[in-house]
């Protein structure tokens, strides 16, 4: 969370927006969960995913701990177990329930975490009405909360379609979507990108997350950039040819995992007898050849442009590139499209534009997640928002199709594991 | 499954009373479930608990797999996939889910589940109709099937107990009993039974499973059994004798996981300030001193025995001596009391009778669950139902609150991997 | 070990005597090691292995511990960590090195060992020349000791065998002995052995360990014994038969072995371009069909019985037919003879007679490692001895190859868990 | 290996300097093991370590594999299984034994390696006084093996030292060495490094691994650097102001190992009785605090840094501030030295010079370890000797206590996990 930048423009967010604003988030919370039955909501297949009725509450318990236990007084909390049982992963606040177990408990049930959630908005909306009387570091963490439940809004996408691909059934979360038909995109063009001496991070009046800052300086050579993401039909061809019976293309570590998990084709891809076919949130359907490929892992990625023999872009390089070409939202597919699936390039699409950079799937940087150059974690328990997950993982950018439009900068960094393939992640290639 | 002893008699079994056996005991699993909310019936919280949504639709699978596919003509499978999402363990009818990933699969819904069961019941109906058409086989996969049945009612109430029991909020299953409160049952008393060569197994008219046959001879010296079940009164001594610190009254593999799970009490039993309390299907309730002692291991409930200088019984000498003292349900706790907790032996219960044989807990016995001279698989399927489980288990005897009265009987053989504590498992002691 | 029963008769055991047979058997276990470089003493492939320089140390700790510190004034340990150092498994000695981490500590080296036995054996040479002098219990643990290092024989023979097989280059620990070449043996007869009610465990005036004990009665039926071991040739009928890959033979826990382990044939045989050979101490081999089939856990030697439609017999039923049949180590392949392999019966054996009862291969019973009745653990250390693993384990009858002639009798009770195969393992059926 | 920067200069390179050079590297890995019992080559206690006889056997199969077979008509190898057995990590090269397996493997024995090493020594001579009549391949791989060989001296080192360690009796592979006292050193300065465009990566005409290419600018801002390591003495304030106790100051990953793995110090510390101790390569001392401290992960180091309220360098600075300092390996300590051990800085030390740069410990940077801008794999197997690394890990700078002095320069990247603590790793803090 950054704490010098203004989170929101005092002028602009008289209470009532800013009620209004926090409704409509918390009610796209609640709508996402709504073609789901009490059974989806409790179990956690894997360990990097949640039960959504995890989610659901965990958003809530943001609440009712940072801000209501904090700035309403006399409020009395919804459950005294709750604290326990929906924090996340935060030592400042306690002990918690192990990850691993919170796919195995039942209660409370569905509908007493939407009592809390209840609960805690009507509280909410108490205390946005005295909005004028509360210092400035309660606009802050208010305006982190509703980033936060946002953030939680991408994890159920992509949790509910991993729990839903488990069972045989492979049952749909929505119909399929009625969508234009899109033979073939036009072939990658690539756009050079001036290099030298470029600023990089958040800058600007609005709200951005710690580690988007300090705003500082990177140098980098020219390069190119294809202007759109890699699609199906590409990555089916890397498949054909081999790709992932070739160590040579692999990482070592990706290399172990392609054996032991005996990974053939990126996460939810299923041969049939009549070819390759992928479990989406409307069920099981052929491979769409001009959509972009997804659910990659970095290793995946990578080998793939190793065999093209081409590279991933660092994330300065994406930056640098996203403010050169003027990247926007227009086009891209966000979790407001209820689409859950990144979108084919229009065939009409200008060559000369770069396409796709914001929405569809989050892009895949050879940049390990580490913090900028005058980076400092908060104090208190939100310090351990971001910090302390600054090793090991990779930078992705650019938001996917089930990321909130409004949640998504060009400046936003988000980070995995090199092995994680259940979120929509996609590639686009530099050199 | 007896191969060889008729499973009913013809003559009593008249369709009619078939048909209403067979819906008294399918109603009694859908009874089971009656308080449970759709996310309780769908995880699994350890590697031996199987989601109640399971059990209802393994049951009826049974059914359908063993009974309505074979001798229905024309029947229509309810859905092709749940021969592979509901088999138990037979190699001999192909792939299933893997046991660990029971609790991960939230489709089909529990709503289905039921539907499933609605269908399957009522072709089976149809199906007992034709009854007397049908070969002699038939009869005895029907008394199997129900049978197969019951013993899943008692898993349902101990995986039950075991999903509430891991929500810190301790839901209760049912309403606490209006118990009589006994303050000290008598001390136990030593009642001899004379040796010899005896003949056990299954022998009559009704039904048995094959693990009870062949009857053979025995020879067991004069031994003596204690007249009543171990109480958590004289367990708890054990505990605070240092008896979970002391190697010395162990088993070598007993004592490692003593070390490695920390186990300082049975089961569901937490030391909170103001004493010892207990989970139970009514919740959290202190320790009642006069009830037997359950959900314990054959690691403690030998060590017990070790540490009182006593041993357990062999199950040849609890069959020998259940035979002696004429035992009967009679008295016992049995799940139709609906209580699902083994009670206190009355305060005036007759010192010179042989009391709790029957019901309250399933009794370790030190013996190998082994096959019985003489003893073949059946052919087929159903003869993985026993036979390939006869190594590394040991023999538990008579039956526990959980068990249905009309499921139980003397030359009854359970069997539990000597580390098991899920299930109503009790210590009565022998010399 | 037995505390009833004396250990050594009086009045033979003279001092000269005694020290004759301590020093045999010390120079025994050093003989095993000869053929070892300093690198083979060290290594542990497998948990249940021990490295050769572990079993040297550990059984003159034995000594050390049992005798030296309690008999001998002023004895001095020869090294103050040797006693974490070289335990095996007595908690009532403190604390001691994880089994798992005795194949990577190669200090102290092996010539320290060998100092240490030097060192030990002197002193007990002082000890036995005050023999006169000391109390029973003396003599009964020096028995103890002797019998100790005579079982840690057997270990060592088989642990460097398995040490050795763990190499590429396969390489030989002797050279393979001038052997009769035997073609084929006669075919099994089945031998009857009467029924009724026998008396069971050691009798009489020489030592036996705790376990053969108490003497008792048991009631078995009529049955019939297999004149000889199954050989390799019948093994080989069931592996081409299909016996590894039809779940239908095995004990369900054995099943999921052969599949998770990927077992094709029993340890040590690979099949190469010209067919299956074995590993031997002689180096890789042909197998030789006439020669008894070993290194066969209980499930494979359960699921070959099944096979051929027959079973083990119990190890009540071994002991009888043993006593029966006037079973003696005459013609049986024990340590003794450095042949380290079980060999072919004779052709012209008489059908008649039960052969190779006692010595080649331990033979697996269906039954478990219990306590006899009336059996009592030994106050102190060596209460650990047996006591604590009689369960999940089952016993094994009759000594092998790697067994010291001097160590078996009929009553000997051997036990390991039904997946172990590294010992001389092998199979005798019965009906 | 670079393919583009000549390895070796012609000119200076005759035939007879570079079989000196070839010979006193070899000599120089055969010497670290002469105070080795053949016990100690063998074992693996941990999966980082490889045994000192594998070590000997790999560096050696290194020149057979890519020079020997390549170059040397008529070569006949050694022994036919070697290559699976002394191969590394080349998938390109085949089959090899498991990582894990390294340890068990007894056969070859440590004189068999002997043999090999002379054997291969040998005709490497015949094949280096061919070298005028080699293609250029020839030098750089002959190169790239020295570098290789050296190398594996460090992994040497830093595996016996854990070998040794795990022995209750701490071995000392060496006498203490007579060594100056140092009673404390200089306090800490902070000299500043101007920031702007550097260009960083390898230039000149010896020889640099392909990791440290290509040579690239990047922009770094202004930044201070303490003049020494962090010694002992400071990171002792650490441990006892709590650091291992409070979750505020790690990594959330590194917070997960503290407490899994209990750890309370650096590797190899140990508290007793009389304070804090540290096993050595002259076995068990009390800590010198005048130390650099070392055997700490990057976690530890990064935690230590936060506790501060400072910062580890990026490797980008570390290499920036080393030239612009002109570090030379003057004054640092080496393998050469046979201390095995970092040493204090001298009391008198200039505090207005940059110390210990080179040698002593490695200093973790908060640099993940990727490949630089126009970073290229080299064909065949060779290709795999950096690239497929270049995932998670972090890179460290400046070479240790045992690396040999000739390996060494300011463009050397080394790279470890964040978990890695058995090298000799230290910390030098950056703001």
């Amino acid at each position: 969370m950054s704490t010098t930048i203004p989170a929101v423009s005092t002028a602009a967010a008289t209470s009532q927006v800013l009620v209004t604003r926090f409704q409509a988030i918390r009610r796209q919370s609640v709508a996402l969960c709504r073609p789901l039955l009490p059974e989806d909501t409790v179990v956690q297949p894997m360990l990097d995913v949640s039960p959504p009725k995890w989610h659901l509450a965990h958003t809530t318990w943001f609440w009712e701990t940072f801000l209501l236990r904090e700035y309403l007084p006399g409020y009395q909390l919804f459950h005294p177990d709750y604290a326990f049982l929906f924090n996340s992963y935060y030592n400042s606040l306690g002990s918690r329930v192990n990850r691993a177990d919170r796919g195995t408990i039942s209660r409370p049930p569905l509908s007493d975490v939407y009592a809390y959630r209840t609960y805690v908005d009507k509280h909410m909306e108490q205390l946005l009405a005295l909005q004028d009387t509360l210092p400035a570091a309660f606009a802050e963490v208010l305006e982190l909360g509703l980033q936060h439940e946002q953030q939680h809004q991408e994890l159920l996408a992509t949790d509910i379609k991993y729990i839903l691909s488990t069972s045989p059934l492979a049952p749909a979360y929505q119909e399929a979507p009625v969508q234009r038909a899109v033979a073939a995109v036009p072939a990658a063009a690539w756009l050079p990108v001036p290099g030298g001496v470029h600023t990089i991070g958040f800058e600007g009046t609005g709200f951005c997350f710690d580690n988007e800052l300090a705003r500082h300086k990177v140098y980098v050579d020219d390069f190119e950039l294809q202007n759109r993401l890699v699609t199906n039909a590409e990555f089916l061809e890397f498949i054909e040819a081999g790709g992932y019976q070739n160590f040579r293309y692999w990482m070592g570590e990706g290399w172990d995992l392609v054996q032991s998990q005996h990974w053939t084709a990126p996460l939810y891809w299923i041969k049939q007898d009549n070819g390759w076919h992928r479990f989406t949130h409307h069920g099981l359907v052929p491979i769409e050849l001009a959509a972009p490929v997804t659910h990659v892992s970095f290793y995946e990625a990578d080998a793939y442009a190793q065999w093209r023999g081409l590279r991933l872009p660092s994330e300065q390089e994406w930056e640098i590139a996203a403010r050169h070409f003027g990247a926007t939202p227009q086009g891209g597919t966000f979790l407001e499209s209820s689409l859950l699936d990144p979108q084919p390039l229009a065939p009409d699409a200008d060559p000369t534009q770069c396409h796709q950079l914001l929405g569809d799937v989050w892009e895949w940087t050879y940049s390990a997640y580490h913090a900028y150059p005058g980076y400092q974690r908060a104090a208190g328990a939100l310090g351990e928002y971001n910090g302390k997950f600054m090793v090991n993982q990779l930078v992705l950018r650019g938001g996917s199709c089930a990321t909130p439009e409004s949640h998504i900068r060009i400046t936003y960094r988000n980070f995995f594991h090199a092995d994680k393939r259940w979120q929509f992640t996609g590639i686009r290639l530099a050199r």
